[in-house]
């Protein structure tokens, strides 16, 4: 039954699409922003969710890859279109098209895995101090955003990093829900995906020694990739450790690690983002 | 005129499928190989191939990504079915489906992009000596498969790197196409793809201390992302960088970095693996 399944956010919650013809079909919650432009993270996430409504609870989602197609509107929801490419007996694999006025403006593919033990390694976690040593850290114009538009989000920026001009192009992020959310671990990687967009573009433009919301510039996610390893909660502090190797050519990619505050690395992001001045 | 345009290399020859009742139909050649498994480079590469010849030649492929979604079986073709996802002013995305005995095995999503000008950085490029340094390095088994299955390649393995037990889950190769492509960056994309899924499994695996090929482990990739920076050649020596950040639960990340010789950026491969012991 997918409407017993827990919602992640309420923004992020989508509902099977009674009237529709096709049997996978689903509409996301309209998002509720002040901002004109649908965010990418959103329709990611709702595709994410709409994908895990088709797979069975005992095999969480471990990585998703998606292109953004068109610029959305927040005024409109979005429906979902959920094609089961696979079932075996250990993955799922799911291909979403995000759809606003019958136009795609999304396609996510989404893997999913049922549990298993295996060898395990992992490199050291960045060095970073400790959420509660630090205050917010957000440079004016990124905090009014996350007021505005993410508000369920707290973020704290590493503020020595800002400073650093031999790491421009390195950002450190921690972030948190501020509301718990339940147990189920479809809804806190659903919450990841969507709060992994939210500072991998000012990230891209800072690697050039700009602020992070530079006027007169161009910029948009091309697409998103996202590895989960381990299990986390989106309501305990991440994190998020973003790093851009390089630009060219009117575009830019971001690679980000996202670490638990013990030090488990739980997620990996990979986005290419649009450049342009 | 999809048949004008040049093959990658004779393993990555597809064609349009004349007897096909929709358009947008490829057939694969089949593998030259003496291993049975189909290699998920070269399936990975030919449906690259065949996005590409729905898409004008001014607009090089970006960016990929990949979902291997069963084994095949390297005897017979892969029939590749196309979607023109998107035409815009600046982007094509196509998504490819590679299908044996109408079962599909790879999926696989692809943005091409119209060439502009644009913001320019790079971190460092790793250091490594030059391949005329030094002797092939390569591990004789690993050697041995590059022999059988990967002939068109040269490969030279850093071999300091191997016998150092700090680097475990580094893994540096330079490599090269040995005979000439032709210009067309197209052609190019689809050999370094296929070229990119040679020694990223066996990365993983050592980062678990073990040799690069081991008995009684079952290793497969699940899925393939890449990102083209800047252009480049197939047939001149590059640096491929890898290294596997973290594996757990049956699954391990790799992330590999490509340069060219003069330390140039090219491209960007990020690969999850299944890592059963």
């Amino acid at each position: 039954m997918p409407s017993a399944r827990p919602a992640a956010l309420p923004a992020l919650e989508v509902a099977l699409d009674e009237g529709a013809a096709a049997g996978d079909s689903f509409l996301g919650r309209t998002q509720n922003s002040s901002l004109p432009r649908l965010f990418g993270g959103l329709v990611a996430a709702q595709a994410l969710a709409a994908a895990g409504l088709t797979v069975g609870a005992d095999r969480p989602v471990h990585s998703v890859h998606a292109y953004f197609l068109r610029p959305g509107t927040a005024l409109r929801s979005v429906r979902y279109e959920v094609s089961r490419v696979r079932d075996s007996r250990s993955f799922s694999t799911r291909l979403v098209t995000g759809l606003q006025d019958g136009r795609p403006v999304l396609h996510l593919s989404a893997d999913f895995h049922r549990p298993e033990d295996g060898l395990e390694h992992q490199k050291a976690p960045p060095s970073a101090p400790d959420p509660d040593e630090i205050d917010s850290g957000l440079p004016l114009p990124v905090a009014e955003r996350v007021e505005q538009e993410w508000p369920e989000w707290e973020l704290k920026m590493v503020a020595a990093d800002l400073l650093d001009p031999t790491r421009l192009g390195h950002t450190q992020v921690w972030l948190r829900l501020r509301e718990s959310l339940p147990d189920d671990p479809g809804a806190h990687a659903c919450a990841l995906l969507y709060a992994s967009d939210m500072t991998l573009l000012s990230t891209l433009v800072r690697a050039h020694g700009k602020p992070a919301i530079t006027h007169g510039m161009t910029l948009a996610s091309l697409d998103h990739a996202m590895w989960f390893h381990r299990p986390f909660r989106a309501d305990e502090w991440l994190l998020y450790d973003q790093e851009s190797p390089t630009a060219a050519g009117g575009r830019g990619l971001t690679v980000g690690r996202i670490h638990d505050l013990v030090g488990r690395h739980v997620a990996t992001v990979a986005q290419e983002g649009l450049l342009r001045s």
